[in-house]
């Protein structure tokens, strides 16, 4: 094994040579640092619903399904929404504050989320990041599970078009407000570990 | 750093391997060349739609929800069918025909899209293909935001199993053809950029 | 290509040195060996269905949509549910026996299932295994094609976070037991061949 010591350091060498000479064109070179990440952004998402009792012309997402009897069974008034099922199309931002039209935006979320706990609001996710700026176009794909009760929670970027072909990384949630069951704006820090340059 | 300036070449040397010695058995050896993929393929996707409307004995997938009033109330005739969620086992051609039988082919994909804008046809796809014959068993599983006002427009293939053990790679989706609301035909690239060979 | 010859040796060595020097803290290492998982472990899924027809207090999963007319519409009795989406929130366990509380399990699988045949049942997942205790700590990310009618399928372990950091892999579906649609039993092992350790 003694001449193998350093391979370890010789092949994090090479990964971390994230600064030197990004491929032009067609050519990309595989950059993976479990120590930084290769990308990083904050972005929030806002999502305006669309249900059964709640309706308003901006809105950014819909019920697709109602809740089932076992969740509105729950005692608490208005249950936990088990089994709903919400398609979205949220616009995202880089600070907290609404776009000026819902419609337009640099960043969407689109996708669907849905509520699975008959006991505390509990959510799962997969949608993709629709970057269309001049600075950034392509997508990041994620799925995951949103733990509601937890200040933070991570879910998996599994994978990546465009300018972020073929990531890979990490993306944590924190509910940053929410304003009974219409609007909700979640923070999401999401940090690429493997980026293809 | 002068001394590690030949490693990218040496990494990319070692990956571009992808056509000596094919290990046999369980023993799979890691290729990742970003310039090239290491397998690509071209398949057309055939989804004739039954839903609240259309309904034909033939059809592969099905409406599983209604579209939201919301949708609906979009003054175009039939909306954009914000809200949808469609379940499908569509099977999958090398050409543009269909197979000849709808029930018996050796590629289907098989899991979900849905249309998620209230101003323009938009959909989301996460799914599996599934290939089961003599040259080609296993899935690749694949998600992404299906933007259908774009010409083309790439999803992720994020894992693989069988012959497609652990794959990474992009897919190009076409809208080949769309006849109303009851078939429409797409083609989709298939490149794989990382494969266990 | 002489002198590369031996290439695919050394990085193999470099990826298979699993056991040698696990970083600390947050400095992390790739792991990536095809031959021997980096991780394995066997679970159960257990999930109790509320539907349309049955519904016990203890149920996890929920049908958030019936089956269209078009599963209905199949002459065995009972259909194969075509279209129906189930939402779950499942305890999984060790080994086969349900854990003493539905709600209270240190391991849970959070997500979605859907029928999506109309000759037989068939199945396709999309979710989270939530680990929640001292030993571990994090979530793993599926997806992938339940091909009922095999005896073992594949799907994709496509992202990891917490103690599964980055995983990737495959895990092998088997179903232990099947009681009429109330309560099925999913054997699941689970094998990672990506790890940062």
């Amino acid at each position: 094994m003694a001449t193998w010591s350093k391979a370890p350091l010789i092949i994090a060498a090479i990964f971390l040579l994230s600064s030197a000479g990004v491929a032009h064109g067609r050519s990309r070179r595989f950059v993976s640092s479990h120590d930084e990440p290769c990308m990083e952004m904050r972005l929030y998402l806002h999502d305006i619903l669309y249900d059964y009792s709640n309706s308003t012309s901006n809105s950014t997402s819909a019920a697709a399904t109602k809740p089932t009897a076992l969740a509105t069974a729950v005692p608490s008034s208005g249950g936990t929404f088990f089994g709903e099922v919400v398609v979205f199309n949220d616009p995202m931002t880089e600070g907290k504050a609404l776009p000026p039209s819902l419609e337009e935006t640099e960043v969407r979320a689109q996708g669907l989320y849905l509520y699975n706990s008959k006991e505390a609001f509990n959510a799962w996710f997969a949608f993709s990041i629709v970057f269309n700026s001049t600075a950034r176009r392509g997508t990041l794909n994620l799925m995951g599970a949103d733990i509601i009760a937890e200040k933070t929670r991570d879910i998996s970027v599994v994978g990546g078009t465009g300018d972020f072909f073929m990531a890979r990384g990490v993306a944590t949630l924190r509910t940053d407000t929410f304003e009974g069951f219409t609007y909700f704006r979640l923070q999401m820090d999401i940090k690429l570990y493997e980026c293809y340059v």
